[in-house]
């Protein structure tokens, strides 16, 4: 099941908001379809909203009518702003943008026709290179899980939340792969159950074992001594190792840490923000209060109750026990480290 | 609002599965209808499902056609462990039926009617006591609560879940009754969603500032330091202080330790069961899958996925700060000051 799809010269979103019950796949002919479907989550995870951005520029590029270069790149830059602006946490968006726009303008070429034919280049580029460090990673990560290991996972980091194959799913996959007996409890993941509508359905589809729990189950299966180790993904990390995921990830680190159960994020370098030298500084995106206080059009909660929604928060470094790269495991002290596999000069 | 209501002679639940949507009255002219009414939770919290079972036990010894004192007596015993068998952790539950029991076993009445009219009377008594109790925890409680705080609460232990008042919503009740500033946080309590439902509805009722989070949002709330302390009820207390109650309370203790937060438990001394000496000893009743894979008939998970669905978690004494009664509020070492609390001599 591919979360993103280019097949007959179209891009088709599967809307992730639908599944379990229903596979729906979303025709983008329309830049706009695409940023809709980010923001409605119809695609997430933040490897693949880093693809479908790319491909959604490629649709936007398709709508302007310009002829000249000039002209072409600067409505392009406009609608790589709309795209980039759907979502503020996860790197992965801007980091998708700004290397085709990079590709673009660097091009010596000047025919738009051209450059549409650049751009798909470049999205597709994207989106293979991220199966093959999900792969990657899977190699690197399934080293840490021994045999028979029960691995706790949070919200979705698998083949739907990337371009296939998964981050902290792959990892798992990997592992099941090699012959390993590995079995999963995913936090279901409210408010929107990523764990129990997209982590649960990969793992049965995959024939791993699975068990789902809700979030706040965690805390008593560690200490029930249920779970050999925590494997998550990541939105955004910042240089100091810091990583930002789906809300409740904190919890379940500080958890892991109580518990001494290894806390593992596994994310390709594309996650990997540079720029930003602490958790701190990564804005936090804030959704609807109607995530918390409704399901399927039904009220759970009383009319004008507060809510605070925060659809992500910071895990810092000290909580991490590793950080699974495509270029292979990163381990503490990150600032050092992480700037090694990142090619940076200390 | 009331949970439990006798009047004109026979007894009515609030059906709490149906809050905050709707209000709606369970007549209860068969004690089976009690017993179904607890295990389906359409009464719930500890102390109201051992007054909710009191009142059953009295309409279950009018269904008793025997006029003799020893057939009656034998045909009460039975009713008292169907009732009992409905829920294995709040101890209240047993206690309550073991205090109606002893009351007529050591009654000198021969009269059956006149055993019934002692039942009622007991019932009404464990029901005000309760209601008592509350009040009084109120206000040793309420002291450690500081004008201004910014509380944080896991499931209902409000008015709804006892006679009346409220255990940890009673402690806050009555901060806000005198004058404090109080703000409070609920969790949403998955399955379930009783903080959405209940503890959410309850503060809203009665003015009280409530913002409504996932349960997952716990431990960043306490990161970004917007919370000062936790206060939630408890199902059972075992002699050392441990503490079973809604399954979430012991992820959210151990954050609280995490993050230097108080940590207290509000209930009064019928939870305390002196008769197991650690929270190891305590049953904790697991609950059909459906609770985490349905809500309001649907699927939100994949057909066939194995789920695992304790009701309840069990805290260790040394992540509790202090146990608020109606007797005082107790502090550590909890083997010494309980046994005190409850008159046991040491």
């Amino acid at each position: 099941m591919d979360a993103i799809i280019w097949e007959n010269d179209s891009l088709r979103l599967l809307d992730q908001t639908k599944l379990p019950r229903s596979i729906e796949y979303i025709e983008c002919n329309d830049y706009r379809t695409v940023a809709e479907a980010i923001k409605r989550l119809a695609v997430r995870g933040a490897p693949a909203i880093g693809a479908a951005a790319a491909y959604g520029l490629v649709v936007g590029a398709r709508q302007i009518e310009a002829a000249d270069r000039k002209t072409f790149l600067e409505k392009l830059e406009a609608i790589a702003g709309e795209l980039g602006a759907t979502r503020p946490t996860a790197v992965n968006l801007r980091w998708a943008l700004d290397r085709m726009m990079m590709r673009l303008t660097t091009a010596p070429e000047q025919d738009v026709q051209e450059l549409r034919r650049i751009m798909l280049d470049e999205a597709h580029a994207i989106y293979n290179e991220d199966v093959q460090s999900n792969r990657k990673m899977g190699e690197f990560g399934q080293e840490l899980l021994p045999d028979g290991a029960r691995v706790l996972t949070h919200c979705n980091a698998g083949a739907l939340a990337t371009a296939g194959y998964g981050t902290a799913l792959g990892v798992i996959r990997a592992a099941h792969e090699k012959g390993k007996q590995i079995s999963v409890y995913a936090d279901e993941t409210r408010p929107l159950l990523q764990g129990a509508r997209l982590t649960a359905w990969e793992m049965v589809q995959e024939g791993i074992p699975v068990t789902l729990i809700t979030d706040n189950m965690a805390g008593y299966l560690m200490a029930k001594k249920m779970v050999d180790c925590v494997i998550v993904g990541a939105d955004r990390i910042t240089a100091n190792g810091d990583v930002a995921n789906k809300i409740g990830t904190y919890g379940v680190a500080v958890l892991a840490k109580y518990h001494n159960i290894p806390f593992y994020v596994a994310a390709p370098l594309s996650t990997i923000d540079m720029g930003l030298s602490s958790g701190e500084e990564i804005p936090i995106e804030e959704r609807d209060p109607r995530e918390v206080t409704h399901h399927a059009g039904q009220a759970m909660a009383p009319d004008g109750v507060q809510v605070w929604n925060p659809a992500f928060d910071v895990t810092p470094n000290h909580l991490v026990t590793a950080i699974i790269t495509e270029m292979g495991i990163v381990y503490p002290p990150y600032i050092e480290n992480l700037a090694k596999i990142c090619g940076y000069k200390k």
